[in-house]
This record gives C-alpha cells, sequence and structure tokens, in this order.
C-alpha cells in the first residue's frame, strides 16, 4: 500500500536523550496517523506545515512513548517528498520500537543513503552537492567543513551552471544558424563562437586548478615519515598527529604495523602512515630500521615524504641509503633536519652541504620534541604552501574537491578544446556544436545529471529561435 | 549574559545523518538570532511558535552547516523554559562545530541531566516521571518501555496525587475543627477520620505490591545458574540469554570471569551472572566445579538460584554437594531437572525422590539445548509467576519501579498507621494530625516535591475554612 514510503532513524546508534526517525515518500502522513495521537486530538495534517506537534507514539496503538512529529509536506522537504520527523526518546529498544511501529504502519526500511538519493532524483541537490554532504558528515577538519558547507556547495554549482548556460546559450545560437540559414539572426561569427570558447575554457581552468586545494582539504594528501632509528621520527609524527588529537582517526592498514592516521594540519588533512613506530626496537637489522623494509611501498606511494635526519649526529651511511631509497619515489619529498635545539645553528655535525641537491623540494629545520609552536608552525605554512591555494577561500569559491569532479572538468575542457581546433582549422560550425554538446553534457554529469540526447534536445528547445 | 542558557547535543554521539542540538533558558532565542539566519531572511520570532525553520547555521558569521531551527517559548517546552532546537548534519566535528557556535555566542554546556532537572524544577515533571524517563531510555525489553512509557508515568501521578489530595482534605477537616471547634463543620467524628485513613492505607498497600512486579520489570531480579559440571549450565545460560540476543549488554563484572548480562525474560528482567562458563576446563578440582568457588558470593546474593541437575545421570556427591551450598542463600532456589530428552520420562538415573524437600522452591524439567520453545516457556511462565503478578497491566496501572519509591509509600503507610493508633487509642486529633502531615510528606518526596512546612502551609491554606 505504501510501499514507497522509506523510514530510518536518522540520528547516530546508540543511547541519547532523542533520536530522530524520518520517514519520507507519499502515504507518509497517513502513516504517521497510525502511530502519532496528538496530545490535543487534533489531525496532525490540521496544524501548519513544519510545526513540532507534541504527542503519544503508538505501536499497534499501545502508546509505547510521547514525542514529538513534524510533518513536511512535498515538495518542501529533504528529499522534495511527503516527510515525516518522529523525535522519541533516545534509547536503543525505544528507538527500535518506534520505527518498528513505523514499519507495522506500512513504511519499509530506507537503505543507506536513500533519503538524499531520492532528494537528488527529485532535483533538491546535485550529485556534487550529496557528495559535498558525505563529505561534511565524515569531516575531521574545520577546513573541509568550510569546503563542505552549504555556501561552498551552492558556489561551485552556481559556476557550473553559469558555465553550462554559457555553453547552452553558444549553442542555440548555433543551431539556430544551421537550422535557419537564411534568416537575420545577427552578427554571430566563428570568431565570436571561438571567443566565447576560450572563455568558457578559461573559468574551465580556473575551476581544474581548484582541484589541487580541494583535493588536499577533502581526500587528502598521503603522507610518510621515514628516516633512520633515533632520528625523531616518532616525535615528529605525534607532533603531527598531537595538533588536534581529538579529531584523529585510526584506519587498520592490511597488516598490522601499518597504520593509518588522519590528521588536519593546517588547511591539509594527511593521510599519515605510520611507519614511525614499525622499527623502533633494538636488535634489528639496521637497514630494515631505516624504515624502507614494509614500508618501502608506501613511500613510493606517497604523495608527500618527509625524510628526517638528525642535526646532533654526523650524517652516515644509512642516511644515505635512504636518500638512493626515495629518490625515485614520486611525492614531493622534503628533508627534515630534526633537533636543531641540540645543536649550533652555525655548524651543526650533521654536514648539511653533502645533501644531494636533485632529491628534496624543500629542506626544513625543526626541533620535533619542544613544546613551542615554532616547528608546527613551519609544518603547517609547508604543506599550506606546497598542497594548497591561498588566494582559494572555502565557502567564497567553487572548489572541485573529488576526483570525479576533477575529471568530468577535464572531460569538458578537452572537448572545448576541440571544438576550438574545429574552428581554427575551418570546419564548418556543425563540427564544433557535437563537441560543445559533449562538455554540455561533462558539465551535466559534474552534477549528476546524465544528458541523454532527449534531454540535451529540451533544454535547446528552450533556447532555439521559433523551434 | 546569558549564564543561565546551556546547551548540548541530545543525539547519541557519533555519525549519523541529523544530530539535534538543545539550548533552554532564558535568552536562548537571543543567541540562537546569532547562530542561525533562516534562507528567508525573516526573524526566528516572526515564525509561529514550534516552526521548523530552515536555513544557515553561523559561527562567528561564517556559514558552517545548512539546518532547521525551532523555538519553543515558554513554559511549552521540554524545560519549561524558552527553548531552542537546532538540527544539523550529524558528522562529529560538525556537531561539535555548531555546539561551539552556540557557546561562543553565549550559552554553557549542560551538566548531565540538567535539561531533566530543569523540566523537574519547573514542575514539567515529577522525580518519579524522571525516573521512568531514565528506565525507558536505558531500556532492554518491551515491557521496561511499557512500565517507563507516558501513560504509566501519567497513572502513577494520578495515584500518588489522589492519596494525597485525599490527606489533604483530611487534614483540612482536622485543622478547621481544632482551629475553629465552636463552629458547627458538619458530621466530622474520629471514626470518620479513620475510615478515611483506613481507605487510604488500603490504596498505599495496593501500591506497595505493585513494586514486586515493578523491581522484577525495570530494576531486575539477580539470578545465578549453578551445577557441577556437564549438566548444562552453559546451555541452559545461553538458552535464557538467547531468548532476544539482540537487546542483550554485557556488563563487565570486578573480575574477568564474573560477568553479568541482562536478560528480558518473560516481563522479567533477569541479571544473569554468567558462573556456567567460569569452571569448564578439564583437570580443575571438581569441588571447584560445581560453581560454589568464586560465585559463592554471587549465588549468596542472588534473588533467583538456577541449581542444574543432570536426569540422565545419577545423583553423586557434587549434586549434594551443591544443594548444601546453596540451602543458607536467601534467593529463590529452583532445582533444574535438565536432559529431558535423553532420558525415560518415569523412569530417569537421577533420582527425583533423594532431592531435599526443604530446600527448593520449585522444580522444573527441561531440555535446555532442544530448539523447540517449550523449555523456554517453562521458564518464562516460572520467572513472571515467581516475581510478578498478572493483574498488573503496566501503562494501565500505577506501579512502583524503584527502590526509592517504594521506601516512600512504605513510610507514607507507617505514618498512617501510626494515625490510626492514635486514633484507636483516643489521642486527640492533633496528634494524628502531625502523622498525616508526615504521610503526605513522604508522598510528596515520591515525586520529589521535598516538604518543608512552608510549603505544607500553603497547600493547607487553600483548604482551611477561613483561614
Amino acid at each position: 500500500m505504501h510501499g514507497n514510503v522509506i523510514a530510518q532513524v536518522s540520528t547516530p546508534p546508540g543511547k541519547g536523550g532523542v533520536a530522530v526517525i524520518r520517514m519520507s515518500g507519499e502515504g507518509s502522513l497517513d502513516i504517521a496517523k497510525k502511530v502519532f495521537l496528538p496530545f490535543s486530538q487534533k489531525e496532525i495534517d490540521s496544524y501548519p506545515p513544519r510545526t513540532q506537534i507534541y504527542g503519544y507514539i503508538l505501536y499497534n496503538e499501545e502508546k509505547v512513548d510521547d514525542g514529538m512529529l513534524t510533518l513536511f509536506p512535498a515538495p518542501h522537504s529533504y528529499t522534495g517528498e511527503e516527510t515525516v520527523e518522529i523525535s522519541c526518546h533516545g534509547g536503543v529498544l525505544i528507538t527500535r520500537t518506534v520505527l518498528e511501529a513505523l514499519f507495522t504502519a506500512g513504511a519499509r526500511s530506507a537503505e543507506a543513503g536513500e533519503f538524499t538519493r531520492r532528494a537528488f532524483i527529485n532535483g533538491k541537490l546535485s550529485l556534487s552537492e550529496a557528495e559535498a554532504i558525505g563529505t561534511l558528515l565524515e569531516a575531521k577538519s574545520h577546513e573541509q567543513i568550510r569546503l563542505s558547507a552549504s555556501p561552498a556547495r551552492a558556489r561551485l554549482t552556481e559556476v557550473t551552471n553559469s558555465i553550462k548556460n554559457e555553453l547552452i546559450g553558444l549553442m542555440s545560437s548555433i543551431y539556430a544558424r544551421i537550422d535557419y540559414p537564411d534568416e537575420d539572426l545577427g552578427e554571430f561569427t566563428d570568431d565570436e563562437a571561438v571567443e566565447k570558447l576560450l572563455s568558457v575554457r578559461e573559468a574551465l581552468t580556473r575551476l581544474i586548478d581548484t582541484y589541487r586545494t580541494g583535493h588536499a582539504i577533502n581526500e587528502g594528501i598521503s603522507a610518510t615519515v621515514c628516516g633512520k632509528p633515533n632520528v625523531g621520527k616518532s616525535t615528529l609524527y605525534n607532533l603531527l598527529v598531537g595538533e588536534d588529537a581529538a579529531i584523529v582517526t585510526d584506519v587498520a592498514g592490511t597488516t598490522r604495523d601499518v597504520l593509518e592516521r588522519t590528521v588536519a594540519l593546517g588547511r591539509v588533512t594527511l593521510k599519515l602512515t605510520d611507519t614511525a613506530g614499525v622499527h623502533s626496537g633494538e636488535g634489528i637489522d639496521k637497514v630494515e630500521q631505516i624504515g624502507i623494509g614494509r614500508s618501502r611501498d608506501k613511500i613510493r606511494s606517497s604523495e608527500l615524504i618527509l625524510a628526517v635526519f638528525d642535526l646532533s649526529r654526523e650524517m652516515d651511511e644509512y642516511d644515505l641509503e635512504l636518500i638512493n631509497e626515495i629518490r625515485e619515489a614520486d611525492g614531493y619529498k622534503v628533508c627534515v633536519l630534526n633537533k636543531l635545539d641540540l645543536v649550533e645553528k652555525k655548524d651543526p655535525p650533521f654536514d648539511i652541504a653533502r645533501l644531494p641537491k636533485d632529491v628534496f623540494g624543500d629542506v626544513i629545520t625543526i626541533s620535533a620534541d619542544k613544546d613551542d609552536q615554532g616547528s608546527l608552525k613551519v609544518l603547517i605554512d609547508l604543506v599550506n604552501r606546497l598542497f594548497t591555494d591561498e588566494k582559494i577561500t572555502c565557502g567564497q569559491d567553487a572548489i572541485l574537491s573529488s576526483a570525479r569532479q576533477h575529471a568530468a572538468v577535464l572531460r569538458a575542457r578537452d572537448f572545448i578544446n576541440t571544438a576550438i581546433d574545429a574552428y581554427r582549422i575551418g570546419l564548418p560550425s556543425d563540427a564544433a556544436s557535437s563537441d560543445i554538446e559533449m562538455a554540455i553534457g561533462a558539465i551535466c554529469e559534474l552534477d549528476g545529471r546524465a544528458v541523454s540526447e532527449s534531454v540535451v534536445n529540451d533544454i535547446f528547445s528552450k533556447f532555439c529561435v521559433g523551434k
């Protein structure tokens, strides 16, 4: 009967003061009437929409709890459908009981993400926005929140819509000229088309350039700390992890001794591989100990390699071995000269001049075990500079923040390039138009709106002259 | 400025789709205006009360999320104070960020239970109701939910209020006769006073009798399974625990091998001590193995002792040792004859006739490892009969469900008894009146309304003739 009504607990699992159960789909109100009895004895839909109503929650007509109910008539709800929210006491069993009451009354259990999927299908949010909400729920840094909060989501949608509309406008002009070659449709030359395409390309490039920052904030930079024993790997690791220990998470790796920790460092999210603690025991082969053993693969796949050296000791074969080991890795290599506090700054035992010039992108000097924030600031400035663009502000700028989005915009730019080339070698404008159509498709994909030809036609029908 | 405004996350900790943050106290609306910007650009208090408003959530004027806000003007809120509820996305960090936004805007963190404490102080709920809500949040059985849900809470309040009003009416009559001995205040004899007191005592006794059931459902019956090895202790334990495994919880005991599990069995909550698995290894001293070792204290303090015997083997010294061991324990002793499926019913190897007549309150026969529900039904019927009153229905009857409530009502009845005695031995009615006053005090304590003399006077001022 109400096969389309889904229900599920929206609040986190476990015990709390309050739990919220959400129900969505045509028929939600009918089900709500079976499971909820306002204390006022009035009908639920006699209240103004979106009013929290106090009453009894019923399970097969038995009063199992008292709570609040809110009716969100379509389309003014999260999903765009008729939606009902019920707040009950937040015990584990009572929450489950209220949910079961909804199931008994005709709702079915919502699948993971089904509310948001319905919101997407009903045009309440784009795929990029849905992705951003996913990020927001998982956010481990305030910069991630800024990147995913509502204003940032809106800004990206705005910019991609503007690019899309620009291209659609161009297409409609081209189509009009193809369909009505004899009519005077104004001065619209190939040069003007190319000019518009160049402007769109510039906008796409600007967007593509934001992905470096979006990737660093959202997806995170994979990083490894390596070095021979006792250079201060663990201390550096702890310094990085400690910046905001409360929001750090452990992700068990494939082996017991490769752990990944997600750390907010400045604006950047570091996915830090803990190889620091792996080889710290005495009596282990020293070559193993410089961290090139099991963690070799991790070093090779890291975007950032922090190679740690001890300023208070002379450079030795193990340091050189490490340098050779990381030389071929693709990641950005930073030489971290540690234990600055133990040496004369001008003449440390470690011979800096012997460091090869062609391996490290940066050389920084720190005292990882000192309490003052100087060393941490050096590291924050480093990752901010390396992986983000200071000119880009989350919330104000449209920022690409996932590989999927990045790939879609790259694809759009490729099609625009092909279209420009087509014009430049003097092909007729219907050659370019098919590329532009593909570019629009790629942009639409960004929003998750797969663009079949009929959809494109539908869009264009509004723009094409006289059609 | 808003030192009285408290805020905290009301939903369970962890990640979910939605989190609810509650803020209460005079000034909540002012703070809400600083942290919430309706999309409509309208003022929060321009909406009808209790309307869910969609908008931006601000942290120092930065938009950190979008969510819903509801204003509950005093006194129509949970606490009775001006209250604001904000729903935001249910990520861990985003929830914390929104909460911090409220703190920055002037709210302070609510202490554990502070919302409910305020509700109590503002007369929104009695102490018994607050206790029941606590039970509801922890509820592990549907019967606990019925015992604690709103109708049950209301029923207890109703009954105790009725008793209290009865006594207050009696007091006002007595006082009036003391204060105005010469006026004609109707035919109100000492006999009539005694009659009223007897009727109140009957009501109190009815209430006191419900505690056996309330205790069994809410606080739970401590129970131990014991027996020599291989009689099926673990099987019985698993049968009991398995009844509704999803709602079973583990409570780590003081020692690694004494675990307590909370199990819903019929209407009864069993706090089941797991001694079954403790001594199951081979080669352990057999005397230890009958479960009297470390678990001896547990047996002694249990309200229910399930002593298990194996029908398929002859009674031996270990069985007799167990019987002697539990003989002195206070708990209700049930002889559980197990492995019925392995024996001829009429002539099992275990000689039932040798069981002492003075130890066991009940003897039941089961097959704990059989899948059919027969044995479980025997156990359910047993605990329902032993610990609950079938005539009492949760939700319809007023039920005492905590030792505190029980003690208060017992105290009230003691005072009523003394008052009755005072009348019967012919003391002047002001002797009885002080006992009645104390009884009213005890009943008020049940609701958590501590009764100072001034409060009593205040109550009586409404009743006393001409005063």
